[in-house]
């Protein structure tokens, strides 16, 4: 594992207590005390000083990436250079052109080696919805709503972007089975609980290549609850995501069960040689998206397309 | 009462039947036969053949119109020039400028006489809502979704603004206490049960000129039932009017009770002599703003500003 | 009308302003003080020392009853002698054996002259779900929640079963179209908001002649809103009348359209000369019902069989 | 694992793909084909003929049960006398005297070494519910739905009280931290989509030891899908369980995670040389309760003491 902040310890319990098939052997961390202390609360974990050489590790079968999206990049690009097997918290990078130089690279590989984490294409309630995506005729229209209690003081409007509202990028791509064509992040009121000059709530509008339309309210600072909701509406009808009553604290809480399947689905996959999950495609697609939210934000709200090479 | 149509049929039985302080005394409508069922229903009711010879019947002391859009400058005009009361539906005219006309020719008169037949104000569950918004903090996005089972083939995409969302447009500026700025009105996907050529579902985005934000979904061919809900999402929660289960037929069913509270609180207020309810203002205001949508649907969604002079 | 406390008052209101075909004449009420307020509250009603005198006024066509039950059975005796039609607030009366008396003095006349006041039979979603019940195949079980914010002081535990829950006595009744065979009111640990030595919160079942069950609990100081709920379990599917959110304050708010459209259709049943909603039979039954309520209440919660005679 | 069934290969594709520090290593199944059919899905799994010769089998270093109830005696006592962890799928036997051996059994050995399989207990939205217990005051009151769309015609009535019913059972006696005191098992109307003779949908009715009271409605042929929901009812408001929509088809599908954590717990509770979960003499207790509901099941409803030695 590289990166043992709140997701990565996270992610460290569950490999070593939760998932079949997996071993947890060394951590990586620039904080190596915080390293340290989530070593000695397992048996038969190094610490290793690098990530490099965390992932050069011949004791390393494969690897789980939670560290900050900035470095990425370069250890995605070292899994490859490896061919190791590995998973990567959203987002894959921070731009549009690191994370397609990562779809050339696993390209030229000639085999997929890379998940992305978007876990709630393994919520058992999104998962539910997405399976019953046939009853309601053709997908329309998607609601989303995505609101925290409250957000670090250093979380700007541009993360609100790029580490929520990625969410519902990839499940916009994943429900519609499609591309997103463009992007339109709006600003208005701002909640006085936001911190001085971050813009929050936001609405964001998606258009899918193939038409369909997606709302998605992000609210990181709504001082109720984690509070995730969808609704699929369809020719016949819709579906539901809702929110479990009370509100769960945070995201750990809510999708304790998504992240479980999600890393069980990876080591699985890796002990079978084949590939699962949302891969560096996904990553990609929902980086170049991100980066076109960022512009409609900055630019007042105006749709920005999202290029996207084929 | 000027046209009885559905509309007209159920205020004509409600005022007969279910509103204090009103006696109805005659109908007119361009289908002489319809008009003289109506009458026959009820005892004491003549039909009249000219909307305007009712309007200055002796005998009539208010007028509730229930003609189409088209009809109704000229109806609320000859109503203001007798000094007679008047509840019209909604919308109050299909321009702007018609509608400007009716808010000067009001002014001139110098006392309030019109009131407009949005009939949400009246609804308990949005009212309901409306007194518990302080309980949010401020006001800070509004959600919501507007579904009819299905609409007649003669029913155009720019009759879904202006005779559907019409509805939201008047919650939004009702809930916001706000002018709306400008509107966008999104056509993505049509599902195979609208008419051809119909946009069906739409995607409306308002923004308020302080700075609130409304999504509105109108589907009217959803095949479902009649669904309205609201969300108003706050600095410190949100708040919700959820559409009762299992679904009403359509809107005379789900708004009954707004219905009779609306015809109660405007025969009331013709009694006392004073104008109460949703004025000619807010119809001309919501008339500006549907203009505006029309052509932000005919322009691909562009959002375009609503010119309210002030 | 008769008895101007919370209830009259309201419904006084709604006689003088909500209500067609109604002219509210004269009120009576023990505390003089507060008959004069209500009277001069509104145009052209007056005073009547004694409810019995106020019966007996010619000008007087019809009577509302909102007094203590303790006195309905002497003043709707005076109305049926009278021959004039009344609406009896529920509850009938206290006892089976008064309330039996009104039946017969009733029958002896021929003719219907009584509505008793359970209004749920008017309130929308109750008489939606009432008309899809066919939806759900042959009605099998009843789960009702029946919550208040608080109650007086004075209100003991045999009052939530006559004043409260006998609400859910007529809704099983109605929604079943069957009489209930027994009743158990069940006694647990009480909140402690409850004043000392009153139960609350009650947890009745009722077994229907023809074997349906209905479970209730009945919580008058839940301290959180009105909440009334209520799911008809059938044998494919279930229906829900679900609590408004917010929850509103109290039944006034609650139910007022309820109110209104129960207050309506007995005005409009005067006007015809025939009788409509519930009976003088269907306040007799709940008044048995209620009788055995209490008596399981004192009995440690066993069933009690509730004697109808047919 | 003994018995692989239904639940039990669901329980060994769990042990062996989504358990950590697990290893299937062998099975046993009066169906010898059964269980040869499971053991070749996965790597390394042998089939034992017989469960005592598999619970003896120095290989093994605990059991999964998930045996018909008649067997659970028998292989508990094998597994206690070989000192080896077990968990036992409920109900833990099917009478209250072979319970209370099992509870003797492990008294006599000194140490807890069954987790009996009342996997509510590790639902999400169960354990929130129960961790956010305190923010409700006192707990007075818990509602209960229990709904499968159908059950094999061999199912009778007695098995839904203690199949399924049971499970509510034992989510009383957490939430309440008290033991049930006594059982009424009401039979009303049966569905016509029940197998002839047998009684559904149930209504039980507890009385807990302290006071609660405890409503459950148990219906396996609802036709509509696997709908449990729970509302816990507190001194100052009340939490819920509510079903996810679409409805699931199962409970495999809806607890799924909470199957994960069940067996994960137990799992690590292994390794770890400690007792979790669920124990032996919440089985018993919740036997005791069953035992007593069939009884008044069988007497017509009457409330049936549950008589627990402490
Ligand atoms: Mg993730
Ligand atoms: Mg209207
Ligand atoms: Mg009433
Ligand atoms: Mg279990």
């Amino acid at each position: 594992m590289v990166g043992v902040g709140v997701m990565g310890a996270d992610h460290a319990a569950r490999l070593a207590h939760r998932v079949a098939g997996a071993a947890l052997v060394a951590v990586s961390d620039p904080d190596m005390g915080r390293a340290a202390a989530v070593a000695s609360a397992f048996a038969g974990v190094r610490v290793v000083a690098s990530p490099l050489a965390l992932i050069a590790d011949s004791g390393v079968d494969a690897v789980l990436l939670a560290s900050p999206g900035s470095a990425h990049e370069e250890q995605v690009l070292a899994c490859l250079s490896f061919g190791k097997p590995v998973l990567c918290e959203k987002p894959l990078t921070l731009s549009a052109a690191s994370s397609l130089r990562l779809v050339a690279a696993e390209r030229a590989l000639g085999r997929r080696l890379v998940q992305v984490g978007f876990m709630r294409r393994f919520d058992p309630s999104y998962t539910r919805l997405q399976s019953s995506l046939s009853s309601i005729g053709r997908l329309l229209v998607l609601h989303n709503v995505h609101r925290n209690v409250s957000a670090p003081a250093s979380f700007r409007s541009e993360m609100i972007v790029r580490d929520s509202l990625v969410h519902e990028v990839d499940v916009a791509r994943w429900l519609f089975a499609d591309e997103i064509a463009s992007v339109s992040v709006l600003a208005g009121l701002s909640s006085r609980s936001a911190p001085s000059g971050v813009r929050d709530p936001l609405v964001a509008v998606f258009r899918m290549a193939g038409g369909g339309i997606v709302t998605t309210e992000v609210f990181i600072n709504s001082q109720t609850g984690y509070e995730v909701r969808c609704e699929a509406v369809g020719e016949r009808g819709s579906l539901f995501v809702d929110a479990p009553r009370p509100l769960p604290a945070d995201f750990l809480s809510r999708f304790a069960s998504a992240y479980d399947l999600e890393v069980q689905a990876w080591v699985s996959s890796c002990v079978e040689g084949r590939a699962a999950g949302p891969g560096v495609w996904d990553g990609y697609a929902a980086t170049t998206a991100s980066e076109a939210g960022v512009r409609s934000l900055q630019n007042g709200g105006e749709p920005v397309a999202v290029e996207t090479p084929s």
